[in-house]
């Protein structure tokens, strides 16, 4: 009875929710995220601490992270662009910093309007911010169009590599690799990820990857493969493209939790209270489109989540 | 530049069409083939020979056969649930019969009648048939519910390697392993084709693995790691529940295609007359939704198939 573990992180209340042209009212907010919680997720990206002219869908997320805040057990993460996002997350009290940045210098100019360069700088200042005043708060850089981008095309697999080198060489605590444009496949995610490893260890991150091609699930079980343990995914896949049937951006995170748990590897996660989860998602959200083919599917006849299968052979 | 190779057998105009209430014209089916040999399909399932009553939509399938048997090189594939469809199937000249073997009894009293053990039967009288009058048409057994069963819950891997060696005892040249009811799992993909191949070899036929609940890809992946190489898809994921947004039933072939090429893996189908072959389904059964996520975001910027990629490392 000793099944392999892994951590889902729910990024739909930051990245789904910037995606969407709606703004979710703030006690839809809570209500959403207390539910995940009672679903039984450990890690929820709540917000961004961007300017609120640019991402006002997110200018209550310091509201959010002190809520958040209430649940034990519960990694509560923010996203920050730069070091002034930094500091008024610590103010509002994250456990987590997760920082972009793109691989593909074409897609940083234009997102943020630094090089990646810079953007190591920005990153080792925000490591002496959080030294000083908030030793105990992770910081995570998520590397951006790791797979490819839509404004330049392939990046190099090198690029990657080093960039990752030099965001530990600044002090981060982990790097994530992020399929942002959609465009990674098994074989890339296993090499990529074997590569990352290889120079950095311990401190790969998270897996980000997108179902823009249908390939999600398929990426997170090649990352699964090469060791990793920490997937981000989003409810009811939010954050994807209306006008694209069945097309999301994020991962659907009861679809990856319905597939680990059935391979025998435990997320923590009850997937009928996850399933719930989109009740107020749904509520706070009206009219939005969810994906999700495991929710609309139902459990199969006979399911049995991984803490009560007899034996897991996830191999 | 040696890109290893699969075989991609599109079952829509077989699988697809019974699904669907609506009756493709033979004119359109025979248009969709020719766009399908197009494209770069070398294995097609054209069709069912069952009572016409049955399934009004595959009435035409002797007539459908022999228009697709002009096309050189390209292996004209048949349904067949008994000796007298076999007989039928002959009669229009098939390159090779399937013959769906149900692994719960259950589901295959429901669907044929007969127990598990009276189709292995069936496909010793088909085979004995097929060596007198065509010893050079194929016989594959499809064992379905493989992985599970609507109607009895999980089905044992004993079950279904013991029927695998039965119906190669009884003659057959191929069984494939079907997710007739999308409950399989990565993990139990690996494990029973690993355990079928064990007991019957080079005979380990196709994956037929379906995306009911969003694993279709990860399941082809995980069959592909156990040396499968040949793969059941249906295009558009024609076949699906049209009342589950995004939900199909059979995995979708212009995603599964996508999957292999990106990844160095050479399918000998080219992905834009892939695409193109949508416009003759979606002409004969207009109004019917079709699925498929990388036709609609389309290929990424700088994409090259597997037989452009410089060097493939797929592993």
């Amino acid at each position: 009875m000793n099944h392999p573990t892994v951590l889902i992180s729910e990024v739909g209340p930051r990245d789904g929710l910037q995606s969407v042209r709606a703004t979710m009212s703030t006690p839809h907010k809570l209500a959403w995220i207390d539910a995940l919680v009672a679903a039984g997720l450990r890690e929820i990206e709540v917000g961004s601490f961007v300017p609120a002219r640019r991402l006002p869908q997110l200018a209550d997320t310091a509201e959010v992270v002190r809520h958040a805040r209430r649940h034990p057990g519960v990694t509560v993460m923010a996203l920050v662009p730069n070091l002034q996002g930094a500091q008024a997350a610590l103010d509002a009290g994250v456990h987590k910093l997760t920082l972009p940045v793109s691989a593909s210098t074409a897609h940083s100019l234009a997102n943020v309007r630094r090089t990646p360069a810079q953007m190591v700088d920005e990153a080792a200042a925000i490591v002496r911010l959080r030294d000083e005043r908030a030793p105990a708060v992770l910081v995570e850089a998520g590397l951006s169009t790791a797979f490819g981008c839509t404004l330049q095309g392939a990046v190099a697999e090198d690029d990657v590599v080093r960039l990752a080198e030099a965001l530990v060489a600044a002090g981060v605590d982990e790097c994530g690799l992020s399929d942002t444009t959609g465009m990674a496949h098994p074989a890339q995610v296993r090499r990529l990820f074997r590569r990352v490893r290889a120079a950095i260890g311990a401190r790969t991150g998270a897996a980000h990857l997108h179902n823009t091609r249908g390939l999600g699930l398929a990426n997170c079980l090649a990352a699964w493969d090469e060791g990793v343990r920490t997937f981000d995914a989003s409810l009811g896949g939010l954050g994807g493209c209306p006008y694209a049937p069945g097309a999301s951006g994020n991962v659907v995170t009861e679809d990856l939790v319905f597939m680990f748990e059935a391979m025998g590897i435990d997320t923590g996660i009850d997937l009928e209270r996850l399933f719930a989860a989109r009740a107020p998602l749904r509520e706070g959200l009206p009219g939005e489109p969810l994906y999700g083919m495991t929710p609309e599917a139902g459990l199969p006849l006979g399911f049995l989540p991984a803490t009560r299968q007899e034996h897991a052979d996830v191999h």
